[in-house]
């Protein structure tokens, strides 16, 4: 299997690790490229990867841990010594650590913080204390702010004394103190190009600018950028002290992954982002915590089919329908589930509007319920050449779309009003439902007309 | 029903537009705020929505498009005139309009294009011209660009003069240009609060900057925006010439719909979103079209099933399990979906690594199979008391646990390979093949053993 002429580049780093060749190491990382090199490191055991990170210096080691993906990130700084992962967090721009540290466990983030410079781990503590959906959780705490009185002069100096420190800043806006550190105006930068360089800030700011509470949550953070085409926006306390500033990206990267993890929740990837390289029993525990629930599920909405054996073994052909009024009823109603939550997402329903989701949901549920059912009763009757298979197999399709389309619409805005995830339960509690109400269906009717079905 | 002393905001909305009222409808929905304004718009029947785009004067409706959900400013700008329609769309930013043309027909957007300024439909021609998913299709074409011998001065002139034209650009940097109009430098907007008047551009800006070609995928323009924390990033041709800028709010968004698309391609929402403001057959035939691509695939599933008619007939029992191993199975195969296309997203797999994912996934359907097969087998033989019964039913669907996650696993990178999107062709092709192989599984063993199962 080896081949030691060409060496996968994960290989050659594994190779380098065991050498602890930091020096070589280094090098090798910058002629990767960020792609490439995420992907080696992907392929690493985690303890290499691990290891890894101790080889770096903390610097080097906090620029990888923004270039690999965000579920790695953590699993690599948990593995490491506290001391070691906070001297690498320490390096990372505010609101990667406060991510970080959010999606660690409390134990983990704590030993961390324990070994933080104080100052910074305050500012840590304060980032984290807020939910990480909320202006609080998203803003960077990089921000340059300058007192009212304080001139153009000061402003200059300032900025020529600390260029590097200031280098990573969001540097479109100036903001400007009043009393008791309250935010009282801001200025662009472009706005210190023109006066003189005695002016006072407060003769040139624009006053009473829009600012946000660190509570405000992220749709509504979303609608300030799109009605202002603002380059950040200050985020305030009660007392309008200028806590932080939330960045448009940062609150379309959250949103994305907000969108990522409701693709995972609905196919059913729960407890955290899966990466292959994770052990092969953490994949299976977690995969499987799922399944079983669907197991016991799939066998609550069997045992109606149980209940119904004599009709079966009248008419064996419905073991043929069961299936597709099954699969096919699922199918309606994910569709009706997913235009619900994206007009959640989008603020175009509130979750108390069920009456006017249900009538919409409800006539499209008749038209499509009768269109599918009379497309599979048709097949039915041709297939069996018995106009009564068709109709009892086209009625229980016909209602049970109706059902399930309608159901659909409304479950999202009533797992949402219960505070429970909508893209996690749904899926779930929707084929439950309807397989348990299509078996019902089909069986029932065939057992009502099965003397002209045998 | 109507109550005159409460109307709702969409129902004050409609009478405002029946009557024409273009002053209070500025002011009434100025009042509403953006969210309430979105709702209420949402609500309105179609032509209502374009009357009310055709009351405000340009600018207004152009601020009321940014406004409002994608999907819902395109319908509204499609249902308009063209010379009105361009006379609003004229009023966005570059990034803006290309997004919304591309996104109509492309009749409706030539027609549009045609009645636009020359200028700026030689502009808006030139962006559409790149795929919406790379450099030249996120870039904005609103940059500061200087020449290399300009000084201080001259920027700082042009600065005052065009204060509110450039409001709105992205001013964290100048840019540089050279002979042939070659980009040759970048300035950041503080660089300039220290240099004396009269000094060159070339002689204050940094080299040979960091830039992308037009043709630069988003994936790469990710890891730009990762690896070197830039508020934007410089778009170039072949001949180095300055063609626009991508923010990185721009990536993120559109990485974000992405995401969305994703949703609603693996829940069956084809064509397009879907908002329930849209007419009834619009909504239904949609849905529809892909409701019947899976109808057709569940009768060819079934017809497993049908081929095994006196199996059933000897053991009813069987069809119980019928539905529980086709929807296990898709549940199972689904999660390795889902970690597949996550994998691909993030660059972490090559769709040509096909053996190292089905060994990753093998080795999990094996260990999930045996536990999901010993536990439905469990259930059978407790429930009729025959182990023959368990025996059969475990094996099914452990065996089919197996081929459902590896055949999970791998299709998305072919899918990918054939140039096809996994969210809408993985779920139905898994769904048939694995509910084919189930049934067939389950059925044929049962028929092996079945002395001792009736």
């Amino acid at each position: 299997m080896a081949n030691d002429e060409k060496l996968a580049p994960w290989e050659e780093l594994r190779e380098l690790i065991e050498r602890s060749d930091t020096e070589r190491l280094t090098r090798f990382l910058e002629e990767l490229g960020t792609a490439e090199m995420a992907r080696a490191i992907s392929r690493l055991a985690q303890n290499d990867q691990s290891r890894l990170l101790g080889l770096l210096d903390p610097s080097e080691a906090a620029e990888l841990i923004e270039d690999v993906a965000e579920v790695q990130a953590v699993d690599m700084i948990a593995e490491l010594p506290p001391e070691r992962a906070a001297a690498i967090v320490e390096e990372l721009p505010s609101d990667r650590r406060a991510d970080l540290l959010a999606q660690l466990g409390s134990s983990e983030s704590e030993a961390i913080l324990d070994e933080m410079e104080p100052a910074e781990a305050r500012d840590a503590r304060q980032l984290l204390a807020y939910p990480s959906d909320c202006a609080g959780g998203l803003m960077i705490t990089e921000f340059l702010a300058y007192r009212a009185e304080q001139t153009v002069t000061d402003v200059r100096q300032d900025l020529e004394r600390n260029r590097e420190r200031y280098a990573g800043y969001d540097v479109q806006y100036l903001y400007v103190l009043g009393e008791a550190e309250a935010l009282v105006g801001v200025l662009r930068m472009r706005d210190l190009l023109f006066p003189s360089s005695g002016a006072r800030l407060d003769s040139l700011m624009i006053r009473s600018p829009i600012s946000v509470p660190a509570e405000l949550p992220i749709e509504e953070l979303e609608r300030v950028f799109d009605e202002h085409h603002l380059f950040g926006v200050p985020v305030v306390d009660g007392a309008q002290r200028l806590l932080g500033v939330v960045l448009p990206e940062a609150v379309e990267e959250h949103l994305r992954k907000r969108a990522v993890r409701q693709v995972l929740g609905i196919s059913g990837i729960v407890g955290g982002e899966e990466l292959r390289t994770l052990p092969l029993h953490v994949r299976s525990g977690r995969r499987l915590s799922w399944l079983s629930l669907n197991v016991v599920l799939n066998l609550i909405a069997a045992s109606v089919i149980a209940s119904y054996q004599d009709t079966i073994a009248a008419v064996i052909t419905l073991a043929v329908f069961l299936p597709i009024i099954s699969d096919m009823s699922g199918c309606s109603g994910n569709q009706a589930v997913a235009v619900s939550m994206r007009e959640l997402t989008l603020g175009l329903v509130k979750p108390r509007e069920l009456a006017r989701v249900l009538a919409k949901e409800s006539s499209l549920g008749i038209v499509n319920g009768l269109a599918l059912g009379s497309l599979l009763g048709t097949v039915a009757y041709l297939w069996q050449g018995n106009v009564w298979l068709g109709a009892v197999v086209g009625a229980a399709l016909a209602l049970n779309t109706l059902v399930s389309v309608s159901l659909g619409g409304v479950l999202p805005l009533v797992l949402r009003r219960l505070g429970l995830d909508p893209a996690l339960v749904s899926g779930p509690v929707l084929t439950t439902v309807t397989d348990m109400c299509g078996f019902f269906l089909l069986l029932s009717f065939a057992t009502t007309v099965l003397p002209r079905l045998a």
